[in-house]
């Protein structure tokens, strides 16, 4: 699936990928989701991207060829392929942070080199950047595990410091905000309130767990007020990347709490520190850096994320252009994420238990 | 000192406070000092201030009443009025945030009851608003130790958590930030690096410990570009409060840096999400909470703090408007923190002794 410019993509024809360093792996790719951050790429918002590049940067598939240095994985291994990837030897991938790694990796898949909407795909730093899949785990709710559900731990709970008896507001029941309510769950919340515009996301965000649910245009500050004796909320995740959200995310804070930015922006907003100076405010932004991968399939082995109701809609790989449409009308569609391949592989995984 | 509404105060008499409740004190005012918070009310940025009310909520006095349930101070006793009154029972006192004090506490002196630039002024919650002083701590000294070594220790200092080997970015070398950089020495920060426009005040920023200067209208980002490998600062202060000071500050940070917010403002910023959303940066604001005042105070009397180096200016207590004029024009008259009255108390301390 390769990236035109702003509007443009096509399903077509590339060269195979080679390994060029020692370090890469070449994966086979089973199972491939679309993100919405590829949708801001489309729409413009991640000037960095060049015409010509593969997008897509979340993946299942099998290692088909290793460099010479790769030590941890070999062909054959079914691997789950993560948004970020990791040299695991510049300062920031020392302190876990592998999204802003230095060394040539971070987010680069579908960014700044070709991607995993593909039938193959070069994985740079195949140690420390594909994991490999317990048998246990379907490739269509690993492949979950590559992006948003690490994201909306780490970037959206993790950040925002969720805590037994917090009030926590989600601000945007996409995908990434269902995953925020899913696994801020994991703390015990005393209540999660979700707000978007669409009836169908906040009927699926009370399926991942909120507790209460507010249309972004009635007056959901009034709920989160009332429902917190006029504090406010402890902690607030962005979850959908325009001006309007972040600074309503911004009102419903209570003194003392956090504010965790999960939204790819394309536009600066307003910081109302004229309110905020005096109120102790944590804000946080961040790309993912997949520390929590590991534990995330764990998580997903045991059967504790709420992996399969995130999957709407199944295609197969060439139906990519198809698959970005309905995804891309997801407000008509009722798509929440969909998930193209995946069959051949799993009858693998089947096949070698 | 009784504000009038913006631009308007005046040294007048009014009637001496009395105990109202139980759990006040009431305070002969020796020695006090003048916010850039005080500033900022008569310039309109603080509405929550009503015309009639006393400046002031930074003193050292000796205590001449209490409430019949006031337990830890009794008349006679030389105490630190903090800028923070604390109920001690709310929510955010047990945490610790009595800045945030939801029980009648808070920042109350001189903002919604009468402050301590007068002869007498009444403390609520006396118990954990006013701190016995070790009589090796004179007045002069003792009485920074209100509002702004706290502030700029806990909210610039703690919030940005800096750390050994760090680079720290100070914009804005008045007082606030010239004790933010005494204070993130104590954190052996590899550099220093102080941005101000007035050349007076970076050299006041050498003094205080600062390793680089720069003129804010003299690309401060590329020196700290140029120190820092391209990286960025680790921590930035902001210690101005206006927009384009927090925006130098969120350009100046490095990936997974902090930004703390010190500044009192009066308008909102542009925060530009479009880059940030990817660079793991946590911004802080806060009013301080002064829970660091009794650490700060052992510290001042072991000389660990350059409080003296502080103060350029002292009058008697009643030439009030003429220090309001110095310290409005410190960018003329050099005023770093100006001192009002002061020697009486230290001779009775000198006494006692």
């Amino acid at each position: 699936m390769v990236f035109h410019g702003p509007g443009q993509s096509a399903w077509e024809d590339v060269p195979d990928p080679a390994v060029k360093e020692p370090t890469d792996a070449i994966v086979r790719v089973d199972s491939v989701t679309i993100c919405g951050t590829d949708l801001h790429i489309l729409k413009g918002d991640v000037p960095e991207v060049r015409p010509g590049t593969v997008l897509g940067h979340e993946c299942v598939g099998e290692i088909v060829e290793v460099g010479s240095d790769v030590r941890t994985v070999r062909p054959g291994d079914r691997v789950l392929v993560s948004c970020i990837t990791a040299c695991g030897r510049c300062r920031y991938c020392r302190e876990g942070m592998y999204g802003q790694c230095r060394g040539g990796g971070g987010w680069i898949l579908g960014h700044l080199i070709d991607g995993t909407q593909a039938e193959y795909v070069r994985v740079p730093y195949a140690d420390l950047s594909v994991y490999p899949l317990p048998g246990t785990v379907s490739s269509k709710d690993a492949v979950l595990l590559a992006d948003i559900f690490p994201t909306s731990y780490e970037v959206g709970v993790l950040n925002g410091k969720v805590r037994p008896g917090d009030t926590v507001a989600v601000v945007g029941a996409g995908p990434i905000g269902l995953a925020a309510i899913a696994t801020a769950r994991l703390f015990a919340p005393e209540r999660i309130i979700a707000i978007d515009l669409a009836p169908a996301r906040l009927e699926a965000a009370r399926r991942f767990g909120a507790d209460a649910v507010a249309d972004v245009h009635e007056a959901p500050r009034q709920l989160v007020t009332d429902l917190t004796d006029g504090l406010g909320a402890d902690v607030v995740i962005e979850a959908v990347g325009v001006p309007d959200t972040f600074e309503l995310c911004t009102r419903l804070v209570r003194p003392g709490g956090h504010v965790a930015n999960v939204g790819v922006h394309g536009k600066p907003a307003t910081l109302h520190l004229e309110d905020l100076w005096i109120k102790n405010v944590t804000i946080t932004t961040g790309l993912v850096d997949t520390y929590s991968t590991p534990t995330l399939l764990r998580m997903a082995a045991a059967g504790r994320l709420p992996t399969e109701q995130m999957v709407t809609h199944t295609f197969p790989l060439e139906r990519m252009e198809e698959a970005y449409d309905v995804f891309g009308r997801a407000s008509e569609t009722g798509a929440l994420k969909v998930v193209l391949g995946g069959e051949q592989h799993d009858q693998l995984a089947v096949r070698t238990d």
